[in-house]
């Protein structure tokens, strides 16, 4: 949704090395496990005493959860772009789990920029997405090709 | 969560090459939007009039929608391992949007096995994950780096 204020970029308002910061979302235990019941209703994402024999070591937000988390901050404000973030593919790891009460913020940044060739009002820019708690540990990095489009003439 | 009757699969027990179907999972507008709302929420997830005029060309789950409800394909038996379906990293795409009244379901083969050298009671498996829709066509594919826990002695 377009938020008053903020400014929306096309793809020739983007550099390579442009970065961009979103704001924060707090996780609680409610929502890691709400998520989890619905969509990866596994022990180690439901239940701290069940998580605590797993790999895990305690409750930990879905990979997913984070993921979708993510994109809420991205869309949000954290990655203005005029015509929306829309992904054709990413590339995620996640190297540290998301805990109940972490803060989190994503920070964007553009690696590479490809004008269509067969399509002149749109490129593929590669964004690469840090999701970090509020120790500044990266949760979640994510290599996304973005489909933004130029500005109308 | 563990169900009963179907069997856990260790590491000792895959074997490159090897399949797995998942069940099936309706999609309607009502979750679409829903889930639009809270994780991501653009107008071509939102509202199918306003998505017409965009690259989507009508109501579209998310890609991270379909993320997660391909994950719960996934836990409730479409991937049968021991220790939980527990991933590292993905590589994903979404070829085509997830609509309004599709039936998902999702094709899983073993393309790599690597036991770990630091850690002798797991792997890694890299697992291609296909989410099709009722007409067969792919809506996600998903190259993932999967822990999984050899049998215990």
């Amino acid at each position: 949704m377009t938020k008053p204020g903020i400014q929306r970029l096309y793809l020739d308002d983007l550099a390579v090395g442009a970065c961009f910061h979103s704001g924060t979302y707090r996780v609680d235990a409610d929502e890691i496990r709400q998520f989890a019941r619905q969509y990866d209703p596994q022990p180690f994402h439901l239940d701290d005493e069940a998580a605590r024999d797993t790999l895990f070591g305690g409750l930990a937000a879905s990979g997913w959860h984070t993921a979708a988390i993510t994109m809420r901050l991205l869309v949000d404000g954290g990655l203005p772009l005029a015509g929306g973030v829309v992904g054709a593919g990413t590339e995620i790891t996640w190297p540290r789990p998301v805990r109940a009460g972490d803060e989190l913020h994503v920070e964007t940044t553009v690696m590479e920029i490809a004008p269509s060739r067969s399509k002149p009002d749109r490129g593929i820019v590669l964004c690469r997405s840090d999701t970090l708690n509020q120790h500044g540990e990266r949760v979640q990095r994510s290599d996304a090709r973005l489909v933004v489009f130029r500005r109308p003439v």
